[in-house]
């Protein structure tokens, strides 16, 4: 099984669902809660629920399909509400809810998304108690998400953030969803309380592998490349791994903290930052994180979905945009 | 029983638990989300979901008490949202979430406290089924309640509301969680589906009873009786049942329309408003939803907690404040 070709299927079946269930909906309330929902995304949420389910017993992804894309909702959610809070204007490559309506439908839309996520979960073919430990599961989630942004707006107006604060911010901002992803596609398939353990650490390392490698690729990625502005987080002063590891380092990046560098100087801290060893041990802390997650799948069977989950993982840290 | 005892001993049973679970939890994101849920407040729907339960099964109300604290953290989620979207700097006597931190704490806050509802839901004492069907009771009233306060804000600029958007306005935004908590706390208790129905359908019309009754209070009570500057409704020319009624009946209250209006001026407007027979129509309107409620009772046996859920109708709609 190729996995882009998996992703894509995915993809397509997971915009058709939500395009059936939110799209055309009459009021500015569903319009506002449909918009973002809709506005594409690489899926990967659902994608994770789906290969969990079929790995635990194969067939099983399409009768919990409605978890998928709960997940996606959960997704979703957080993002409109995150959007408001860091006063963005584009996600997507569309305006953000509450620019195109305003603040009070932003959080009304999130909320919408919200309810929605937990009602999916429990429209699943599934055991009852599954989706009783599903429902916990997301809501832990939903917990540790807000508390991952929290703590993320909090290193804002800090500069003393140390490696394992960092650690925790990504493992719950970006870790528990694909955490909960993981564990709740495998429990509505039927699995083990272990399986579930193992699948929901394979998420968080993931994820938290993931969210490394976003903040090295924010640093080390050509401008067109990552279709963003270069080292945006350099000239912001974030409190990335990167960042706080060149602090402990004793290498002093305050002079790049700037709005207007120029490609020169970005290679010039690139440059710094690699002679210090600062990249290689951001490299090699997300290359442990994978290792890790990998390792969690190894109580399972090998199977095309387990290949698959193998593979997302490497993309995570392999990716270049 | 007595109502007035039972209501005072769920609310310090409520008051002690939301103490013991959210009280003096470290770190700012805690504590804002425990700010508003420990100001106190009647409890009236841990005490609905209470009465429910134990009307269904005598003895069931304590196993499935999780769920009325579930049913406390989304009424309370909603009035920290609420808050934030309707700039409201008070609640409950003390400075509102956004107003002690900030509005992105507040919407975190308030997201915090949606997900422990549903954690809640599934930590009660009862059949995973019932668990189930009670998440979806919960998300449904979430997703109502989202509308309801979406309906309610762009009532704000208009003046062509009909009787009709208001009861659906206000059945959403104050019926469906009367409604849920009765359902919930039956379903989670045992109760057959048409119980829950029956219950359901008392929230919703005690619900709507309540908020007319809230509407009519604000303009014919005294200021020192309900606490809040007097006919503020009037004056802001807000979309009540009154306002809407009179204005079927060609009733002009535009003149009323000022921040400034004396009491003898309030005086003349409520006897414009007795005399055009638009007050009695409106208790007449309230006292339906009553009668209605109550009817949706007879399916269950006497017992002292059906008399406590009578009785709560009854002072929705007698209450002077």
């Amino acid at each position: 099984m190729d996995l882009v070709t998996y992703l894509e299927k995915v993809a397509d079946e997971v915009d058709t669902a939500l395009d059936r269930e939110f799209g055309g909906l009459p009021g500015e309330l569903n319009k506002a809660s449909a918009h973002l929902l809709l506005a594409g995304g690489k899926r990967l949420r659902p994608a994770v629920v789906m290969l969990a389910a079929d790995m635990v017993k194969k067939g099983r992804a399409n009768e919990i399909f409605p978890a998928a894309l709960a997940l996606e909702l959960t997704h979703t959610f957080t993002l409109i509400h995150d959007d408001i809070m860091d006063g963005d204007a584009v996600r997507r490559g569309v305006p953000t809810v509450h620019t195109v309506w305003n603040e009070p439908t932003g959080i009304l839309a999130g909320d919408v998304l919200y309810a929605h996520a937990f009602k999916l979960i429990c429209t699943a073919i599934a055991d009852d108690a599954a989706k009783v430990r599903s429902v916990t599961t997301l809501a832990n989630a939903c917990a540790e998400l807000c508390e991952g942004q929290h703590m993320d707006m909090s290193f804002e107006v800090r500069d003393d953030v140390d490696e394992w604060e960092y650690i925790e911010m990504v493992s719950k901002k970006t870790g528990v969803l694909y955490a909960a992803a993981a564990a709740i596609g495998a429990t509505l398939a039927g699995c083990s309380a272990q399986q579930a353990q193992s699948l929901h650490e394979w998420g968080l390392s993931s994820g938290i592998a993931f969210q490394i490698q976003d903040d090295y690729i924010d640093l080390v990625a050509d401008a067109e490349k990552s279709g963003k502005d270069r080292a945006s987080d350099l000239r912001q002063g974030k409190q990335t791994l990167v960042a706080i590891l060149a602090r402990e380092k004793g290498i002093d990046l305050s002079g790049y903290r700037r709005a207007d560098l120029t490609n020169a100087e970005i290679d010039e801290a690139i440059a710094l930052l690699e002679e210090g060893g600062v990249l290689e041990e951001v490299r090699s802390i997300a290359r442990t994180r994978v290792e890790r997650a990998k390792s969690m799948l190894s109580i399972f069977p090998d199977c095309d979905e387990k290949d698959c989950l193998m593979q997302i993982t490497d993309y995570f840290v392999s990716r270049g945009f």
